[in-house]
C-alpha cells in the first residue's frame, strides 16, 4: 500500500486516433520481439462460439474514458476495448501459464483465479498453468534451500501447485484464495529469473496498486530481457482505491456485507439509552465502501472518510453533533474507514508513551471509541458505545452473483489479451466495457472520493451530519489524487 | 405484458447536435405550456450540497447509447443527462406528487418509493407526496361507491395513503411494495381524471414495459388537456428486458437469490443417482436472469431462454443432450426461463384435453419435467428429477446493497427531472451515467439476449449445452427484438 | 415410506429392572456369539480424555421414555443410555466399517458420516470405513459386471468410497449426502452377502422409518448367520415422523429454512389485493415441519396437516375461511404439509381422466392451488394466489450449528455402541440424553402430531384457522398413530 | 453479572412428595394473602382448545431434575410443571401487567415480549400491558421531573407504552428490544412504590442472573407489602450460564452466528503464511458459547474458556501450541471466551502504566492478540494475526425459528403462572419440559462448562488442544460453580 517512487517505466503508447481521440494503448510482445508468428485464434472453432457473428473484437474498437459529452468536448483519451482478437500470438501447447494473488483478501479472487484457468482450458485449449502459492514470494520464497536438497523438481512440488479446470472447479464458493497471499516487497530480479527457469510465458497478477506497480516493474525488466511473456494484471482491491476502472471486483459484495454490521450497530443502538453503535469499515485512503454502505442502509447518521477530513472538538465538531443526535434520538449510529482522521490519531498518539497501548491505538476504530468515552465521561454524560469491526468477515466472504460474473469476465479478458500478445496491461472496466489498460495509468494516482461532487453531497444529505470543514479549509487539496468524479464510480 | 398497438405519441424530440451527435430528448412542460414561470432551485442553500462544485448539471450534458468506438463512426445517438437543474419549475410549496407502483414484484420497490419520498422531502422541501395503492387502478378503483356515499374525502381516505420520511423510513429492508400493485390493463381517461380532480402535478410511476407504455399514454392525454403535470417514470422489470437502459433495478438482487435454487439443484442432483435438477426462473421474453445466473453459478449444464430455441427429440436436442451427461456424470442440472420453449408447449398442450391439467402445464417448468419424466420412462431409463421453482421467493426478497443505491440514484434522478419541468421521460441508466429517456425509446421493443453475441457464447462455453441449432434454423429472426447486443448489458 | 409388513424380529429383549422400571435393552453380539473377547476402551488412553472423571457410561444407566411424573406413577419405560463403555468387543485393527445414506435428503447427513469417520478414527484408532454408494443398492447394484470384469478389487472401486477424516474434513459445510442415496427396496439377503464378502463388522445405516425397517431385516440376517457384526442405525427423517426420539436431526435447519418461503409467500400476498401465499411444506405422515414453521413464523393464517383433516366447501371448510380473511385483511398466508388433504385428493382425481393432469395434480399444492383458484372463479371473487413450494430447497441446505451438534453426538453415540458390542440399535435423543433404542420401538409406528394436544392448540390460538371439525368427528381416531402427546417433542 | 449478596429470600418451599422425590416449589399468592377468590380458566371457552383434551395441567405434575436414573437411585429433586391451570387468581379485566427487558442484548428477546403480550391478550383477554422502557431504571428514571411538571400523566407517557397485538406484531423480526434495556444496579423500594402507584399486578421480568437476582428482592419486597402482584421471570443469558434449566433463548442463534466469525477465521488463516484467525466470542464467566461454536464449526484448532484455565509459555503453554499448529499446517482458528485467562490478563494489565492502553487490554482479545504479536516478534517467528470480535453482530440478530418457538413457550408458561397466581418463580426448561422454578435455584450459582466432563473431552478430541493442565493443577477446584454435568446442557 506504500508508496515508492513509480518505476522507470518504458514511455507510454499514446496514439493519436484519425477520430479526434487520444488512444492510451498497452504495450505488444511486437513492440520489442520482431518477427513473432501468429496463430489463427482456436476459438473459431469452438463450437460454443460457432454461432456469434463477428466474435473477435475490430482492432480499431476503443471506449472513452469520459461519457458524458458537452456539445463542443474533443473525444478525449480511449483505451484499447478487450476480448478475443482474429490471430493470437502463442501456440496453445506451448503456452506455459501462472497466476498469483498478491495482498489483502477480496471477495472474488478464488473466482477470477478460477476463470483464468478455466478461460485458458476450455477456449485456447492451454493444459499448463501453475499457481503461484503465497503472493509474489512464492515466485522464489522457499527457493534455496529446495536447491540445496534436490534442484529443479522438488522446486515445483513445494510452493507452486498445477492448476486444471478440476482443481478450481468449486473454489469461487470460498472465500479466500487458494493459491495463499502475502503482502510487502519483493524483488523484481529474482520473480523474473524465476519466470524465465520454468519457462513460464504468461504472467497473470492480481492485486492492488502496489501489486501492479510491481507488474509494471516485472513487465519493464521482462521486456529488458527481451522475454516472449506476456504479464497480464487484473486490479484487485477491496476500497476500490484504483483509478480509471468503473470499480473493482469484490466491492458489491464487501458494500452488502458490511450491511450486517451496520445492521448490528443500529439495532444495538436503538436498544440502549444514549447509545452509539460505531462501525469501522476498510478503506486506507479511501472511503468508497464506508460511502456505499451508508447509502446502501439509510441507517447511519455519521460517515467518516479519509477524503473529509474532521475535528472533534468545539463548535461543528464531532462530539458536538454526537451530542445533539443523542439528546435528540438517544442513539446514532457512526460509519468510519480505517484511513479517517490520520493527522487526529497521529497527534494523539505522539501524546501517549505506552507501547502496547499505543499499538492499539493506532486502530481508528479505537482510537476513536477510546476518544468518545473520554470526552462524554470528562462531561459526565453517560453514554453506550458498541464497537464492531467487521474487517475480516467482509474480507473473507465469497464473491457474491453479480461480482463473479464480473471476475469471470475480467480474467476472461485477461486471457484473450495475453493471447493476443498484448502485455504489460490491466484488465478493466470502463464505462461499462471491458478494456486494456497500460500499468501506468492504474499506478499513478488513487481513486478518491471526490468530497466536492455530487455523491458525497447525497451522503450528506443522507446523514444530515456536519459537512467538517472550517471556514479556512481549502478544499481543493483534497482532489489532487484524482481528476475524475466520484459520482462516476460504481453505478450510477 | 401483452403488446397493443403503440399509443399515438407526440412527435419524438429529435435534435441534430453541432457536435456530430443526436439529441432523442425528452419533452418539457414549456413544450406545451408558454411562459412558466421558474425558480431557483432551492438546492443551492442546501448545506450538504454547499460544498459541491457545479453541482447542476450542465443544459447542455448528454450521454452517448454507443460507446465502443471505431476509428470513423459517427458520434451517434445521446441522451439527456439526469440530475439536478439551476431552475425549477414548480414552487416547493406548490407541488403535490404521487407516486404508483404497477406489475409484479421486483426486489427494490419500496427502496425507490422511498427516495422519491426522501428526495422530494429533503432535496426540494416538498411535503405532499400521496401513495396510490393497488397499481393503476388505484386511481380509481374504489371511486364509485365512495362518491355515492359521501363524495371527495371518502375517496382520499380509502385508497391512497400520505408518504412522508417517516412513513417510509424502513420500508427498504422489506421486499415488496407497500403502495401495493395490480397487473392489467386500466383507463387513462379515468386517471388523469383523478390526477386532475386531486391536484396531482407531479406522478411517478413505476412499473415495466406495459406500465411505461400506460404512463406514454397518461402522458399524451395530460398534454392534450394542457395539464402543467410531470409524468416521470422508472423502469420496474425483473426481467431486465427493457431497452436502452444498462440493466434494471432488482436484477442483481434476484440474480443474486437465484443462486439458492440453483445450489439446491445441485446439491439434490449430486447425491441421487441419473438426478437432474431442474429450476425455473423468470424470464417471459427475455432470458437474463437465466443467463446471469448461470454465468455466475457455474454448476448449470443447461440453460433454455426464449431467445434460444430447442427441441426435445432427436439428434442435437434436449434429450439426447440430457442422456449423455447423466451416461457420463450421473447427474446435471438444468436451468429454464419461464418463458423458453413456448412454441413447444403450446404444441403440446393442443394435443391434450383436460382443462386442469392444462393450465398446470401452461407453466414452462412443470411441463418440461413432465416430459423428461415420460421421454426417459418410455426408454425405460430410470431418472429422477427435482424440480424447483422459486419466482416468488425471488420476487420478494428485499433489494441488496448494491441495488439499494441503485434505487436511490434512479429515484433522485426522476425527482430532479420532474422539478426541472421535463415530462413523459424515463430515469435510466445509460452506459453507467443516469440519463433522461423519451418513453418511445423505452417501450418500442425489449431487450432481449442477442444468441449471436458474445455473453451467450461464453454461456454456451460454460454449460457446454449444445447449441440447438438445425442447419435450416435462421438466426437473423432472434434479433429483431434489439438492435443492441446483450454483451452491453449489465456489467461486462 | 411405504409400510410393509413388520419383519419377523427377534423378541425384544424388556427387562424388568430392580429399581421398579422397565428396561426395553438392545441387543448384544453376545446374545447369539458366546465367548466373544474384550478389549479395554483405547479411550481410557486418549490425552482429551484423561481429564474426564468417570469418563465410562455406568452400566446401569438408563433415561426414561416419561418424564413428566404425577405422584404415584409406576416408573415406566427406560432405555439404556448411550456412551462409550468400559469394555469393547472389537479391537481397533480388527473393525471394517461401513456407513450408507438412504431415502431423501436431510440437512446433516453429510455431518453424521463425517462424524462417524471422525469418531471411529480419532476416539478407537479405526482406519477402514467404507461409504456405499447411493443407499441400500450400493451394497450390490454394479456387483455382477464387476465380478465378471475382475473379481473382487474392481469392486471396491465402482460403488463404494474409503473414508477417512481428510476426505471428509468439509463435507459437513455442504448439503445433500456425499455418499449418494436412493429410495425403495432392496434384497435384505444380498446386502448380508455384501456384508460377509467384504469382512464388514460394523454397520452405520442413516435412514428414515422404511430404512431402519430394512436395518431391522439386516440384523436379523446377520443374526440368524451368526456373524460377528453390530448394525447401528441413525434416525433421519426431515418430517420428524420418527417416534421416542425427541426429534430428529435437520428439523431445525428445515423449519428455520423453511421461513424463507413463508416470508415471500407474506410479501406477495400483502402486495396484492386479494392475495393468497400458499406454502407446501414437508411432511406425507406428520405435520412437524408445517406446524412448527407455522409456529416460528407468526405470519400465517391458516396451516393444513395431515393429521387433521379438512374440508373446503361450506360452513366451517376452508374456502369460507379464506373468503373471511381476504374481506378482512385482503391477504392471507396458507401453510400445507404434503400429506395434508390425501382424502380430498384423491377423491379429486377420480374424478378427473388426463394422465399428466393427473400426476401434476396428485401433488397437493398443485391440486389446492388449483381448487382454490376455481373455486373464486365460480364464485366472480378475482383472487391472486402465489404458490411456492421450497422442498428441494429445504432438503439441500447444510445443517444449522445446533443440528451440527447434534449430529456429532448421534454419530459418536453409535460410534460407542457399536464399538461396546450393542446392535440391532439406533441411536436416539430421549428426554435430552442419548439413548440405546431398539429397532422395533422405532418402526412400529410414526410419530404424529396429536391435534387434541396443546401444541395444536396453540398453532390454533396463534393463526385463528376453524378447527375444521364437523360435530361427527371423532377425534380419538387421529390418535391411533401414537401414544405420545406433540407437546412433548422437539423444545417446550 | 457482579455478585452481590445473595438477597435476604424467603424459606424455600420444599415439598416431600409421597412418590419419594423432592418438590421445589414456587410461591403462590395464596401463601402470603388469605381468601383470595378464583375464577374458571377463561381458556376452557377458547375454540382453539375446544379440542383439546385434557388441557389444564395436573396440580401434581412434575419434572425431575436429574433424567439419567442409576437402578437404585433416590427420585430426587422435581419441579412444578409449567402450564395453564383450571383456576385462575386474576379476572382479566382487573390484570395490569408490565414487562421489562434488562441487560445486554440476546436474540429473541422481542419474541418474549411479543408472546407475553399476546398470550395474555388472546388466552386471557388481558388488555393493560404496559412496556417498562430501558430496563429496571425505567420504573422510575424519570420520574422526578415528570412529578414536578405535570404528575400522574405525563409519568406514563415519558418511559412506558402501553402494549398490544398490534404494536408486537412485527417485532420479533427485529433483534434487540423495542423496550429498550439498560444494565447495572436498581433501588428495588423505587421500583415496587412504582408497581403499587401505576396499579400493575403481573409484573414480567427478562434479564440474566442479576436481574432474576433483582427480581427476588422485587417480589420479597412485594409480598413485604402484601400486594397481590405475581412477578414472573424469564431467564435471558446470551452465554447459557444460568443454572438448572436446560439452556437459554437465543443461544441457539448466537451460536450459529457465530459461525460465521470462525469461518471468517478460517479464510483468512487458511490465505496467509503462518496466519492465526483469532476469534472472541461472549462468556464472561461460562464458556458455552465459544464451546458449542467451537463443536459445531469444526475449524477451530484451540478453544479458551474460563472454566478451564490456560497458561501462554513453557511447556504445555498456548504460545507452544500454536507454534506447533503453524509449523505443521500453517494456519490456525482459535476462539477465546471474553472471560477466558482473566487472572493472565489481570497480571498483565497490573504491570503496564498507560491509562487508554490499558483499558484496552482489558478485552481480553485484544490482549491475546498482542501478546502472541509480541512473543513471535520476539521470537523472530513472522506470523500474521487476524482479530475478529463478533461480540454485537452476534447479539444484535433476531432469533431463529428455533429460538422462536422456545421464547413463545417460556412466555406462555409464565402467563400461565401469573394467571395461576404463582409468583417468585422463573419459567424454565428442564429436560425437555417446561416448569417454574424458585428463584433461588436460578441465581445460587452459575451454570458452567465442566471441564471434567464428557462434552469438553469432546472438545478437546476435536480440537487436538493441550489440556493446559499443569501437573499441580487440582480440577476439582472448577466445579464448584455447579454440580451439574455440562454433558446435560443443550442437545446431546
Amino acid at each position: 500500500m506504500a508508496s515508492p517512487a513509480l518505476p522507470e517505466i518504458s514511455k507510454p503508447k499514446i496514439v493519436d486516433g484519425p477520430g479526434g481521440y487520444v488512444l492510451e494503448d498497452v504495450p505488444h510482445l511486437t513492440d520489442y520481439i520482431p518477427d513473432l508468428p501468429t496463430y489463427p485464434n482456436p476459438l473459431q472453432d469452438n463450437p460454443a462460439y460457432s454461432v456469434v457473428k463477428q466474435y473477435f473484437v475490430h482492432v480499431d474498437d476503443s471506449v472513452p474514458q469520459k461519457v458524458v459529452v458537452h456539445k463542443d468536448d474533443p473525444k478525449g483519451i480511449h483505451f484499447r476495448r478487450a476480448g478475443a482478437r482474429q490471430k493470437v500470438y502463442f501456440h496453445s501447447d506451448d503456452v506455459h501459464a501462472c497466476i498469483v494473488t498478491c495482498g489483502g483478501l477480496c471477495p472474488g479472487l478464488n473466482t477470477v483465479v478460477r476463470e483464468i484457468v478455466c478461460g485458458l482450458h476450455h477456449m485456447y485449449g492451454v493444459k499448463k498453468v501453475l499457481g503461484i502459492d503465497g503472493g509474489y514470494k512464492g515466485f522464489y520464497a522457499k527457493n534455496t534451500e529446495l536447491d540445496l536438497e534436490g534442484g529443479y523438481k522438488g522446486f515445483y512440488a513445494k510452493n507452486t501447485v498445477y492448476l486444471n479446470p478440476k482443481v478450481v472447479n468449486d473454489i469461487h464458493k470460498r472465500g479466500g484464495t487458494i493459491l495463499g497471499t502475502s503482502r510487502g516487497g519483493h524483488d523484481t530480479s529474482k520473480i523474473v529469473d524465476s519466470i524465465q527457469d520454468r519457462g513460464i510465458n504468461q504472467v497473470y497478477i492480481i492485486g492492488g496498486d502496489g501489486t501492479q506497480r510491481g507488474a509494471a516493474l516485472i513487465f519493464e525488466e521482462i521486456r529488458r530481457r527481451g522475454l516472449k511473456v506476456s504479464v497480464a494484471g487484473i486490479p484487485k482491491t477491496i476500497d476500490n482505491d484504483i483509478p480509471v476502472i468503473d470499480k473493482s471486483f469484490g466491492f458489491d459484495t464487501a458494500v452488502e456485507e458490511a450491511q450486517r454490521a451496520i445492521n448490528a450497530a443500529h439495532v444495538e443502538s436503538e436498544s440502549f439509552e444514549n447509545c452509539i453503535g460505531l462501525v469501522k469499515l476498510m478503506g486506507r485512503y479511501s472511503g468508497f465502501i464506508a460511502m456505499y454502505a451508508t447509502l446502501a442502509s439509510r441507517d447511519v447518521d455519521c460517515c467518516l472518510i479519509p477524503e473529509s477530513p474532521f475535528y472533534l472538538e468545539g463548535p461543528g465538531g464531532l462530539f458536538e453533533y454526537i451530542e445533539k443526535r443523542l439528546k435528540e434520538d438517544g442513539h446514532m449510529v457512526i460509519v468510519i474507514a480505517e484511513g479517517a482522521g490520520q493527522e487526529l490519531l497521529s497527534q494523539s498518539i505522539q501524546s501517549t508513551t505506552d507501547a502496547s497501548g499505543n499499538k492499539l491505538l493506532q486502530d481508528v476504530g479505537l482510537w476513536i471509541s477510546q476518544s468518545i468515552k473520554d470526552h462524554f465521561s470528562k462531561q459526565k454524560m453517560p453514554i453506550n458505545l458498541k464497537y464492531i469491526d467487521p474487517t475480516y468477515m467482509i474480507r473473507a466472504v465469497p464473491s457474491n452473483a453479480s461480482d463473479n460474473v464480473y471476475c469471470t469476465l475480467l480474467a476472461q479478458s485477461a486471457v484473450h489479451g495475453a493471447m493476443a500478445g498484448y502485455t504489460g496491461f490491466t484488465s478493466g472496466l470502463v464505462n461499462g466495457r471491458h478494456t486494456y489498460i497500460p500499468f501506468n495509468r492504474i499506478i499513478e494516482k488513487q481513486n478518491k472520493v471526490v468530497i466536492t461532487d455530487r455523491m458525497w453531497a447525497r451522503l450528506l444529505s443522507s446523514t444530515n451530519q456536519p459537512s467538517f470543514l472550517r471556514p479556512s479549509t481549502n478544499l481543493l487539496s483534497n482532489e489532487n489524487g484524482s481528476q475524475k468524479s466520484s459520482d462516476k464510480k460504481v453505478t450510477h
